[in-house]
């Protein structure tokens, strides 16, 4: 139950343990070509779409330096610790940042970022963490992706934590680069990261006064070599990892069997329900329920309780990974995923129910059943 | 029978089939320590050693891009693909790329790469790879190394084909920054790429005029946060691909298991068979016997033959995957690779008397079982 890597269905993992296929030739051509249009679907783009043998951090590189030249403003918002790292690449790529300062457990104001674009009119580009991992916040995509537009900056998306679980738009909300990785919401072991491309950072990226420092996350450079070899090695200019990406084939496929709607909707109930559960406990959700993520639960470390210890128990005693915080969170919560599979009553019910038992055996008052009970009253209004 | 990626044992797959592991905490922990030490018995280095998610291109990037800054001198070998691949990375990182070109099929002359050290005293650093899979060549990589450090050079190696099937000594040789896949001889799915730091290496880096420009594979970066998080996400900052990375640790065990000298031998014996066979096929192999592969062997395509009929017939006919030239051999050659599992007479008289059938097929004359008895002389002298 820790907020990824996610569980992985015995279907993705056998399609990933088949011999290793090679990374080009006919069948190859095919096997990409299917799965890139089931991502087009998932992220509802019709733009370009990249598959990156690395973790999203690359990704987030990869728009990073294609949006920005060295001396550029962008603007990046602080809300937690992938805000942080969205600035920290920034700050390696020679851009010069903006930082927009969020209180930890808050989301991202609108209204604020407008104030700051409208001080400030030589900002190019802006980031935002759709799904904050580290505090459990999910920000305002659609209203930023508007903003975005009016003022005529790249946007850059992190949908890590949040595409295939939390609605998203990548070409209705203005996102021109949208990245996710392998291995929360798609259900994919890690190793991979996904990302669209817009029209309209092509054409950024044609205006550039300098060319992009680099190659193997310099889109400009992954695009010549998937067009000179579209028909034999479509990916780029890379070894492709393909047996990943193989296993992510099956991941999309199922997705999309269950349906994207019903996907955000189960998340939803998740999130509702392990929110209600840890309420009633007595405890605390970090950010309230208008900002509060569906693929994962952050909840504020009681007093008298420790949290290296509750996480101790809960891993010994109960055989149930979840997480403590990470960068600014780190000491003052624990984290709950909800995310992909795990987002579902089978996962959730026993979930609840060892945090109950760990919490009681720490000394922390409660009355055993309290959480499962208040769980179950949402999940069990459908199958989930 | 291609060079790569290269056949992984039903062990290895196994274990990346498995439920996926996060990439953090104690477990996590004792699994890396235990593969770092793992590669540096491999790698024969007592140096720094990294695991990136990505292609080996990116360890490619990340040797470059430490070793170089803008305006810096760099020769590169272009002896094949892969050197056409580090003096694009070269120039896609603002270096001044010195080329040595190298009539394909050919090795590098460690005497020219002396005399153009000693006519331009400003080069900083040398690339080199050691087997250029796109030619069927080895390079001498020992010999280099000597002229490397006399001249006081940072030596880049490309050991992506060779390392763990051909000799290869990272520290007695002189090597800085030693990069490999997980899908060659090393019998893993592609997806990881290793590198070893020399100390000399960290030293010219913390001599640079500028800092380096980036972050996913900014070593610097990464040593930063390795050292940060040592006792809980020891990798580095980004999420690695744990079912692969756990697979690597099983495919190092059983390399180990054989022992390396055992490798080299065997790889070499399945060079000698291989290209015994072609010449008694009449075949020309590209690269002649003193500097020819271990663990690929490339072949002039005969007169009246064509390239793409041959793996077409191979492939259908036979179920036998080999491959083509690539980039500046494309349609010259044909490939055969004995990597790993393959450099075996288990796969290698399958492989040539699928050969000779096919090319029987297409007109060319032979007599049949001709290179299959070839091969059979040699590999018979022991079992491999």
């Amino acid at each position: 139950m820790i907020p990824g890597p996610t569980e992985v269905s015995e279907e993705v993992r056998e399609e990933i343990g088949k011999p290793v296929s090679p990374h080009y030739g006919s069948d190859w051509v095919g096997i990409y070509k299917e799965t890139i249009g089931l991502l087009r679907t998932i992220f509802r783009t019709s733009g370009d779409m990249f598959v990156l043998v690395g973790s999203s951090s690359a990704a987030m590189e990869a728009s990073v330096m294609s949006a920005i030249e060295p001396g550029d403003k962008i603007l990046v918002e602080l809300s937690g610790n992938f805000g942080l790292r969205f600035k920290e690449i920034a700050e390696a790529q020679g851009g010069k940042v903006v930082p927009l300062n969020v209180e930890l457990g808050n989301a991202v104001d609108p209204d604020e970022v407008r104030s700051v674009l409208e001080q400030d009119r030589k900002i190019k580009a802006m980031t935002l963490v759709h799904n904050e991992t580290s505090t459990g916040v999910t920000n305002p995509v659609k209203e930023l992706g508007d903003i975005a537009k009016e003022h005529g900056l790249l946007y850059l998306v992190d949908a890590v934590s949040s595409l295939g679980g939390i609605e998203l738009r990548t070409d209705e909300w203005n996102i021109d680069f949208c990245i996710t990785g392998s291995q929360k919401c798609l259900e994919t072991p890690p190793g991979l990261a996904m990302m669209s491309v817009s029209d309209n950072a092509w054409k950024a990226m044609e205006r550039r006064k300098e060319p992009i420092r680099g190659w193997y996350l310099n889109l400009q450079n992954l695009r010549r070599y998937m067009i000179m070899w579209a028909d034999w090695h479509p990916h780029g200019p890379e070894t492709m990892a393909t047996s990943l990406f193989k296993g992510l084939r099956v991941a999309l496929g199922k997705i999309l069997e269950e349906g994207l709607e019903n996907r955000w909707e189960r998340h939803k109930r998740a999130g509702m329900a392990m929110r209600s559960a840890v309420r009633a406990m007595g405890l605390e959700p970090f950010a309230n329920d208008q900002i509060a993520s569906n693929t994962l639960t952050s909840v504020r470390i009681p007093q008298g309780v420790k949290g290296t210890d509750l996480l101790k128990v809960m891993e010994d005693e109960h055989g149930m990974l979840i997480a403590g915080g990470v960068g600014p969170t780190a000491g003052k919560i624990f984290r709950i995923g909800h995310m992909g599979a795990t987002a579902s009553a089978n996962y959730i019910l026993p979930a609840v129910s060892s945090l109950e038992i760990s919490l009681k055996k720490l000394g922390y008052p409660l009355e055993l059943g309290c959480g499962v009970q208040a769980a179950q009253r949402i999940l069990g209004k459908s199958q989930v």
